[in-house]
């Protein structure tokens, strides 16, 4: 079997996901260079890397390279993403800069992969959010086609990056500490960098900064919309979002409610999303079984339940998804994607 | 100013709050009488009371009975309340078990207080989350026509009552305690009774129990439809919602999606919202400005932000609104329809 030289920019929360996603997965990597802003050796998901610093040439070589693409490597696509095609790399790209980017294909591999046979060196990662809501839908709507989607979200505080993961940690940890009871949660003095507010015991409908060209929207709250019009090939697919993020670690969770074209009853969509790739279905509300962050952290899957005829518009279908957004919502979808194309024999 | 005696049924999370209730809004109270299983000398909201056995004879003289509703008392409505009735007692059971009832008006005094003038002496308080999502709607409908509301709530676990709100604290220190960390934070050995699941660092997305009327619905979700038709006096209104609880001690947060029969301007809306009785409106994205539960639980009014049309359907309009679950969502709005009827001269 054909073995690839791997790059990875940037090892945050995402990045060592990366490292550990392409190991679990047995990647066929004869290398794995990582590069961040400057050299040194680190441990990384239990392995030690000798890390290079991040410039042009720093690329020669490498098949294919994964932008991390949060926290300290946000920007470094842009640095250096289409300089690394030049150079003969496949750029797979978990940031933002470029998805809407025509030159790009953006790309869930059960949804979409053929996308990928027009790819130009550069293939776009999307969202967390809009991956784990679309790994959902898409299914559905490739039996059905969708008119409508509402998403509303319970996004965990690891699609921040590490200081948000640390920040929620130390808030629990300083109630837990201090004299603090339920009626008393507000914390003074706890660290708060990540967030504007204080994120135990709290929640924040703020994900992102606000949206110039959808007013009153968040960046987050677009990118669901933006993002699932080009994966589903539907310009013109309705779309609205409220994005929301929980004092929950890991895994984001998606409240649904979709119109369709035509009727779908709950019992169809669990038969078509029971066969779809990639998904689990978990719905059995009479025994308490739903799809849940703390059981879906971890996971390759997005589970799927609490899936329901919403019988308040025509065709309406009412579901809640819970995925990884780290794993399938990021690092684990950027790898899927690279094994597509080798399948593909695009790489 | 005429003396009310007051009764007071079941004295969990929200029958102590309805005594701190009744304090801090100076009802004209010449008595509290509380009344649950069995008598003793028990301190509430920093007052001894001596409580006494709830038996019919018990409720003789009382001009005003509040019936907690949750908890332990759950179910004494049903008992004793139309009992109390007939004893000259007008009833106000914040239970669930009424509220449906043709006979019984539904109210929340800041949009349907003309209902009261057709009480038989039984009025309900109202679900918390269909209290807080119709305080923020309610304004707008009277001045465009609601027509489909889509309701996805984020829950605290004070809605569940005393043992819910020690099971989240509880939970958070003994992961604070053990050797937790966020990628092991799935407790063993913790307390769980309140919910069939960890709350903490979870998200949960059912509350109460599968509706047998709404095939895939929760009761919860049910009340969302049910009541707002009822409040809004519109049998035949829209309605779908999924209700979650989030590991918050305090307040309740629904994101909605509405459409209404006309436009309304996210700059209309909010012009109304902050002219509204019981409403403030906090809705600044770029300041980071916008409803947190952290920051409403406590407080009287229930908050509304994120308002922005929602671009998905004609006439839509989105919004996030918070509201403490305790407090206007229970123990408030039932003391609001007691000085209403005062008010009014039916009390």
């Amino acid at each position: 079997m054909k073995q690839y030289k791997v790059g990875l920019v940037g090892i945050g929360a995402v990045g060592t996901e990366m490292v550990k996603v392409l190991r679990q997965r047995n990647f066929p990597a004869s290398e794995i260079r990582i590069l961040a802003t400057r050299e040194r050796d680190e441990e990384v998901a239990g392995e030690t890397f000798h890390v290079l610093e991040a410039k042009p040439e720093a690329f020669d070589g490498l098949d294919v390279v994964l932008f991390a693409g949060t926290e300290g490597s946000k920007g470094a696509s842009k640095l250096f993403g289409w300089e690394a095609v030049r150079r003969g790399c496949v750029v797979i790209d978990n940031g933002d800069d470029f998805r809407m980017d025509d030159r790009v294909p953006l790309v869930i591999p059960e949804i979409n992969g053929d996308a990928l046979e027009r790819h130009q060196g550069f293939i776009a990662n999307p969202n967390c959010s809009t991956i784990i809501t679309l790994m959902g839908i898409a299914p559905l709507h490739r039996r059905v086609p969708l008119k409508r989607l509402v998403a509303v979200t319970y996004q965990s505080v690891s699609g921040t990056g590490r200081s948000a993961i640390d920040e929620l940690d130390q808030q629990v940890r300083a109630y837990a500490a201090g004299t603090h009871s339920p009626a008393d949660a507000t914390l003074t003095g706890s660290p708060r960098s990540a967030y504007p507010h204080q994120i135990a015991f709290n929640v924040l409908p703020q994900i992102g900064s606000p949206k110039k060209e959808m007013p009153g929207f968040t960046t987050e709250e677009a990118k669901m919309t933006f993002e699932s019009r080009k994966i589903l090939g539907c310009p013109d697919l309705k779309v609205a979002s409220t994005c929301v993020r929980v004092p929950v670690f890991y895994a984001h969770s998606v409240a649904v409610h979709a119109e369709f074209s035509a009727p779908l009853t709950p019992e169809a969509a669990r038969e078509i999303l029971a066969q779809a790739e990639g998904v689990t279905v978990v719905d059995d509300l009479s025994a308490s079984q739903y799809p849940m962050p703390l059981f879906t952290g971890g996971g390759d899957l997005v589970s799927v339940g609490r899936i329901r005829t919403d019988p308040s518009v025509e065709n309406g279908l009412a579901l809640f998804c819970c995925g990884d957004n780290i794993r399938k919502g990021a690092a684990q979808n950027a790898v899927q994607i690279a094994e597509e194309m080798i399948r593909r024999g695009l790489l």
